[in-house]
């Protein structure tokens, strides 16, 4: 089994390195970047995705970025470093990891004004892997919660990819799983392909049997099947946003899946880190949906279309997961029960 | 609009002619044949398909391949009629419908030996017009009986192809449709594109774009989502096989639709012809589910692999949905409701 990294900071080279995900499954290519249109470009062309991976990926950029160029001044070096957090940060508006990320670097700097601007530099370098090194830890603490939840042998299943390409390492939904291989449970996960963007399929299925973890792919419609067969113990799914009352948005097809773990009494659990949870929204009618193109439901990759031309076409990226559904919501805090409204808040202190 | 025909006897050329399914939804391609290999293919390679088209196929095509010939006596002509069938049977072994179709004419030229053998031939002809002409009216019937269950401007969802593309006209999940476009009902129809073959984005928008009727394209994960949004007024599907208490099998993915539908509170309908009742099979767990190869799953049409090489797959044809997620059972002689242990046979009688 050969092993990955999906972002990294490559001291001997002085570049942000990523895991060139859009060749994936079929190549392994990581990308060493210091140019500032070669790093929008990664974030911009989905290179590197999952919202926490493109936050570390935009703190290691802006320091590769920095720590290749010379300055006559300090003035020069704190203009730059504003150029360019505004530069990156347009490669995704809409990305809140990204800002943060990016603000959270700028401030550092700020912060230590009066060193050199190499000493700037160690301290942003260092910065930029305490970012990386606290989103394993956040990554860790789901799984380790998530683990008192499953017992060796048992069937797992996901969707979408809430993995290790999400994120540093162990992802969200998947930490339970790393985790658990690395302690000798030997699960059997089962992985939805995830239509239309089969992230499931391309980037799940992917990381698992990579890392040598037993892993069964599926269409999203045969979850129920698999789950009728007794084939599935726990599903582990991530989240983009969970609501107050512990409804929570996720990639489409998620609450298809909550449904069918109900029928078949399989504990349904919800892995987010904490920053998820949006206590302004008071339930899933909140959430807005956004709807994306036909195009990535009638032309799959390289092919001829599959569905009539000009089909009309519901595409929602997203959809909603009612909170009565959900058996657990698990953050590096620990794991919330209903009734949500209560458990949330007392786990966010 | 362009009307299209699944399967027919040309009186002209007198061959069978049918619409190369394998070309669809790119290219209309009808093909005349009365050569018994490439008719043979033509069934074997799902040029034509769905059980209730391939026996109309196969009693039409057993004419046009008896019907080109010379014969120097009439035992001669039952000698290559007996072959023929043996021949076309061996296409798809498990289609009951093809056998059905085949023996059925058999029986009908055993039934007229003392004609001549021009004589039969007309008589051959003649019962395969009436196979043909029998399977619209069991479909319009199963439409009359699902017109009184819904009204004009409803939202309609079906999933993979219980269509016309897979009897003769009308189909039976989307009889209802057809009937309803033909006396001004505009439903908005939603179908499921139906992995991993496709056969929803593929043949079902198809061919009711074709017949101008409104649709809209969804991936499978994405119909609790037109529910919960209103979108859904009833789902009809069709159905494989049909257990004595109600539940049945249908293309993986429909019991998924159907705990949707149960959870929007949407009625749920199962549209098949009474033949597809089996009462010696007391429940769905006495179904046994098909499991087809991985790379239906991992490597779509004309495209690179969307999945790491040798990745273990899961993937069942079929699955089985409960009868008390069944609203109705529509048949040719009527609507079957809960308790279906009672209703399926007072039904038919």
């Amino acid at each position: 089994m050969n092993d990955f990294e999906t972002v990294y900071l490559d001291d001997k080279t002085r570049k942000l390195v990523i895991l060139d995900q859009t060749r994936l499954p079929n190549e392994i290519t990581y990308l060493f970047l210091n140019d500032p249109k070669e790093i929008w470009e990664a974030i911009y062309l989905l290179k590197v995705r999952g919202a926490p991976a493109i936050g570390v990926s935009a703190a290691i950029g802006l320091w590769a970025i920095l720590a290749r160029e010379r300055y006559s001044s300090k003035e020069q070096f704190f203009s730059r470093l504003h150029q360019m957090v505004e530069y990156l940060d347009s490669a995704r508006p809409t990305a809140v990891n990204l800002s943060w990320a990016l603000e959270t670097m700028e401030q550092e700097a700020l912060g230590h004004r009066d060193f050199s601007v190499d000493g700037i530099l160690q301290v942003l370098h260092d910065k930029a892997v305490r970012i990386r090194e606290d989103d394993i830890a956040m990554c860790k603490a789901i799984g380790e919660h998530a683990l008192t939840l499953v017992k060796p042998g048992d069937g797992l299943l996901t969707h979408c990819n809430a993995g290790r390409l999400a994120t540093v390492k162990y992802g969200t939904a998947t930490a339970v799983m790393y985790l658990g291989q690395e302690r000798g449970y030997h699960f059997h996960v089962f992985c939805d392909e995830t239509r239309p963007l089969l992230q499931g399929a391309r980037l799940t299925a992917f990381e698992l049997h990579q890392a040598g973890i037993d892993v069964t792919l599926e269409c999203d419609g045969m979850s129920a099947s698999a789950m009728r067969k007794g084939l599935i113990q726990a599903v582990f799914v991530g989240a983009d946003r969970v609501a107050a009352n512990g409804d929570f948005a996720n990639k489409i097809g998620t609450s298809m899946l909550a449904l069918a773990a109900w029928r078949y009494h399989v504990p349904f659990y919800c892995c987010a880190p904490s920053s998820s949870i949006d206590f302004s929204t008071a339930s899933g009618d909140g959430i807005v949906i956004e709807e994306r193109k036909p195009e990535e439901v009638t032309d799959m990759w390289y092919q001829a279309p599959m569905a009539p031309r000009g089909i009309k076409v519901f595409n929602p990226a997203f959809d909603v997961t009612d909170h009565d559904l959900v058996t657990g919501i698990i953050t590096e805090k620990g794991i919330a029960r209903y009734p949500y409204d209560q458990s949330l808040r007392r786990m966010l202190g």
